[in-house]
């Protein structure tokens, strides 16, 4: 919050300068302002965006000061209304108008934009800044996360209704530009929230037909009102005046649809070039920040503001929200018991889930496929908790991930868990980010060949490190006849390499409980990858040791002539390549290392103990090289896949990629001599 | 090509088969002998997808029969229409009209379907089957390379015109169903398709409301017309008899749009689940198979078709393309030799490049931004071949890859080399892709961090080995201030996993020389990872070394203590971390390796001689330290960045993250001791 304090200009001089001042207080004034704190924030960093900064001021303005309900002093209770700045390049935009509302950022804060430690980063960044609501920069995601926080409201709200409350009622705002609505995530998530009639998210679109590299005629000319109508959406189109878009947003607060609010604005507005693209994230230099704030009938003094649009613009926000926290606590005080127990839980940062009763008990037939033991599982713990909602991208019935009794989530039925995402892998991703910032532990599920449509997101939810599941089964060539597009190679590699992603791959059905044990006693974001087939349940698997990312499996009985570390459906050739060296002499100990990341965590001496330092190692792993150098010595070590696949039934890429027990076992066998 | 033979049935049986014959021949027999074909390869393999075969036959029928133009002898002359099934589920489909059409495939190719090495793989495999145009499978992006083949057609029209030709003129069909038009990519593709009035495109939406899960209606509620309308593409809505289909491609040929045709079908019609989910990926059994055929008057003799439906077929395609590959070689033949000279470009399957004229020589400043070096060498090669055509997703202005004086490509301009993508990456690169495929070397670009944006599509590209080259600027944490959501940590890894991507990291503009000699002289998809920054121009960098991956850019002088392998920006840094330690008394080799693959591909001798085995090692490289566990041996070794970035300045970040010569030489000094 910014006091009023010695760097603010005297009474006189704002007397002159807010000569153009006509109502009682003069709301444009306030919007200028803001623009001016932005334009300030990026000429001192030496870069940013002010093009945003100045074409959409009034729209942030006006939502800040006449719709969005919040208190600056508690920015996370839970009925707030939420506010996704899609376009996060307007950062700056962002923390000047949350510093001016009165939230927990003093104008030092704005001072060291982009610099390392500040709460103002460069894009705005879930956790760093009071009053952000999520990470945003790679365009379109934050719209699409918007929609996933539009579908946590209604299902809160169905959950709380169910329990007798009527407590859980917020909206979600979402400021997005062109270039969010000419990415496909934003589709997706468009085309699923008309669907399932989101009439509680107002997107306001920043329509300033330019992008970075020009004009977008010559690339985006959507008529984006009648798209929007196509996906069963309000749409409104409207001038940047504070006036048209307060009326605009009232109106959408009663629609039956997702709202779309078309404002036309001039990017850049008061700047030289203004309305080019060249403004977009050009740096400002000291005549630019004169010559713009001229335009404003404002003086230059850097990071200055009038007692006035402070005081008018916390006041207008005291005046509709004052009441909005006390009336909050006093609701969730008269909350019965169950009601209460949801909501401590949608609001505990730890989202650990105990598991309330395990329906499951692995298959006594020694073997089972790793993606029905997995549903069973996932249907447990969903049994456990509320808080798990998710679904496919289509591929439910082969992912094997739908929630069985918990009803599918619809317009009609907004209580239902299963989220029906359709051939949309990125939004169900972004979606679920949305999901897990308004409390929930979603999980999504695909192919992991087609885990690369999501990447985007996946990444956002491992910087926002929040705990969604990935479940993505088919992972390897064994996929078999569907062929090369659908057998994955270098994916798991690529999620292992994700910095605070925690990748599991079980062995077998004892491996997938220890997996879903560690992944919901955990907070993290985690992907379960997982073989399509049926898979031996291997007696020496263990249950708890999947949290330590490695463990032995087969000890050797007499003298150690080697380790064989494998995971997932290799963890079980492994087995068998081992007994074949045995019969021909060789002592092997087999290592199951369902989490290379959880592993590599363990103090030295487990990990000395499993791995010692001089014995010689070998890996099992249909998958690419990448994942492994760290544990062997040479090339010949790795019995990898490092090419794409064919199709063909499976035995016959295991023949001729080299996975049965008989080439491993040999070839093992020439290195060991 | 299917010749009649012993397998097929006598005249006979077959008069009393096709009692419900009514005209001169009875198309609707052709088609349902597609059906029956289609699904005794499902019913053969035990796995494939009878939902589309079934219910799409009439439609892709109906585009072979009366208006692709192809030869199905020479299925790769240039000027051939072109078909893409989006849907490559629909791979039976495809596989039993081209063999009925008279491509070279036998019933035994048909019968040998998902098997190892035959011409019918699970999903369209570029390379593998006469007539399959392009590797399909993940759904949406066949409609986005079919848009991209549309880009290159009005492109390669325009630059015959230019050359005073009217050589070519072709058709692009696609056939896609609800999955294709869910995903993000295909309405990025759609809407750019738009804007550009690519109408020589023409989509026939397989639309039965039936998706993997379920009825579309619980996800996907698009007004497809209206939405594609809005989209400037022309829209009609048919049923599914070859009349209606016929009638609306011969309209749509006349349109200044691009095309849908939604095509109104029930999905496995004629099966006991016809029109539901549970049809879409089933396996068949015996009795499902002779149901469907009985449902079809057939009898069920498996991979059986009549002379009659054969003759027709094959006749009516005759009669209207038999002359089609004579003329087209009468009018090469009477082309100029500017326009010969082009078409034997397109049409050569090594699209290597060689450089004309290099219109560049590194700063004399010694120091240069890596991004204007690649800039300069575009430019150069784009001067050298037409082949050369691309763009960003709106971030030319950055990745600095605009091709000057060449125009941008628009409706009222196909002669330009520039095209605006706008902010739509995965569609870039799949429309890249559909460049490569009708004869271009395209490029495109964007931030590494973004790359993850388009990963389906480079994918494809490297499965299908296309000729792609991705410029990935903005390639580590140190982009600085913009932040953790612009600065790549695993992408690198990612990429370099990749099978048969190739991908470079140049150090200096020397570097930046090499690495687009490398590229262009090769014929292989290909990544160029760039720094945003100046770089110095290191005096022992080469040009031509480049090709051979890795190089010693530093001799030991006296005694060899050790080796530091460094990459693109960390170069520098490592030739400084070597001064330092000279300086401290301890002599090591610097080696440089912006290809790690081209490396790993030399003789073991040119490998040995660089890095010598039992040399100790390290590597500086602001990336994922997963690309490196192959040349060291231990984590000490490895200066590189395992967990995000941060917004700040790049030099704080280095301080922070531990790349000053300062802090890596002493951590080495402190492992030579």
């Amino acid at each position: 919050m910014i006091k009023v304090s010695m760097t603010l200009l005297g009474d006189e001089i704002m007397q002159a300068l807010e000569k153009n001042m006509t109502g009682v207080f003069n709301e444009n004034r306030i919007v200028d302002q803001i623009r001016a704190l932005g334009i300030d924030m990026i000429k001192k960093a030496g870069s940013g965006h002010p093009g945003i900064v100045l074409g959409a001021a009034p729209i942030i303005y006006t939502i800040y000061a006449h719709h969005l309900r919040f208190d600056p002093k508690h920015p996370n209770f839970f009925n707030r209304d939420r506010f996704v700045l899609s376009g996060g390049h307007g950062s700056a935009l962002l923390y000047a108008t949350l510093a001016m509302a009165g939230y927990d950022l003093e104008l030092e804060d704005l001072e060291a934009f982009r610099q390392l430690g500040s709460k103002t980063p460069g894009h705005p960044e879930y956790g760093k800044t009071p009053g952000v609501e999520m990470t945003t920069g790679p365009l379109g995601q934050g719209f699409a996360s918007a929609v996933g926080m539009a579908i946590a409201e209604k299902h809160t709200e169905a959950l709380f209704k169910e329990k007798k409350s009527d407590l859980i009622h917020y909206q979600i705002y979402c400021l997005c530009g062109d270039g969010d609505l000419m990415e496909g995530v934003s589709y997706e998530a468009a085309s699923l929230a008309g669907t399932l009639k989101l009439n509680n998210l107002i997107v306001l679109y920043d329509s300033n037909h330019v992008c970075l590299d020009g004009d977008t005629i010559s690339t985006f000319n959507d008529d984006i009102n009648k798209r929007f109508e196509a996906m069963g959406w309000e749409v409104q189109s409207i001038g940047d005046d504070i006036d048209a878009i307060n009326k605009a947003i009232a109106k959408a607060k009663l629609s039956e649809k997702p709202n779309l609010i078309e404002v036309k604005t001039t990017i850049g507005k008061y700047a030289k070039d203004a309305g080019k693209n060249t403004i977009h994230g050009r740096k400002l230099d000291d005549e630019d920040v004169t010559l713009i704030k001229q335009s404003m009938n404002m003086r230059d003094i850097p990071f200055t503001i009038t007692n006035e649009a402070l005081n008018d613009f916390q006041g207008i926000i005291e005046t509709r929200n004052g009441s909005l926290y006390v009336d909050y606590l006093n609701q969730v005080e008269q909350l019965n018991e169950e009601a209460k127990k949801l909501l401590e839980e949608l609001t505990n940062d730890h989202k650990k889930i105990d598991l309330l009763a395990l329906d499951y008990e692995p298959s006594e037939e020694a073997q089972e496929s790793v993606r029905l033991a997995s549903s069973k599982m996932l249907n447990s713990y969903a049994k456990s908790s509320e808080l798990i909602i998710g679904g496919s991208a289509d591929l439910a019935s082969s992912t094997l991930t739908y929630l069985h009794d918990m009803g599918d989530f619809s317009s009609s039925n907004y209580e239902g868990r299963n989220i029906i995402f359709g051939v949309r892998e990125f939004a169900s991703a972004a979606i679920a980010n949305g999901l897990a910032l308004s409390g929930y532990r979603p999980f999504v599920s695909t192919y992991l060949s087609f885990s690369d449509y999501m990447r985007p997101a996946i990444r956002l939810s491992a910087l926002m490190n929040l705990p969604v599941v990935y479940i993505f089964t088919h992972d390897s060539i064994t996929v078999g006849m569907d062929g090369p597009t659908h057998q994955p190679v270098e994916q798991l590699v690529g999620l292992r390499a994700m910095p605070n992603l925690s990748v599991f791959r079980p062995a077998d059905s004892n491996e997938v409980i220890g997996t879903f044990r560690s992944v919901y006693e955990s907070n993290m974001p985690s992907a379960i990858v997982l073989s399509r087939n049926t898979l031996p349940i291997i007696e020496t698997t263990s249950v708890p040791l999947v949290q330590k990312g490695a463990y032995i499996i087969r000890e050797e009985e007499r003298k150690l002539d080697g380790i064989i570390i494998a995971t997932g459906e290799e963890v079980s050739l492994a087995l068998e390549v081992s007994k074949t060296l045995m019969e021909k002499g060789y002592d092997l100990r087999v290592v199951s290392m369902p989490n290379i990341g959880l592993f590599l965590k363990q103090e030295s001496e487990y990990q000395e103990e499993i791995l010692p330092a001089g014995t010689r190692k070998f890996v099992i792993e249909r998958s690419s090289s990448y994942s492994w150098y760290r544990f062997v010595y040479n090339d010949q070590s790795l019995f990898t896949v490092d090419q794409f696949g064919e199709s063909a039934p499976s035995k016959d890429l295991d023949e001729k990629y080299g996975f049965t027990k008989e080439i491993i076992s040999l070839k093992i066998e020439q290195q060991l001599k």
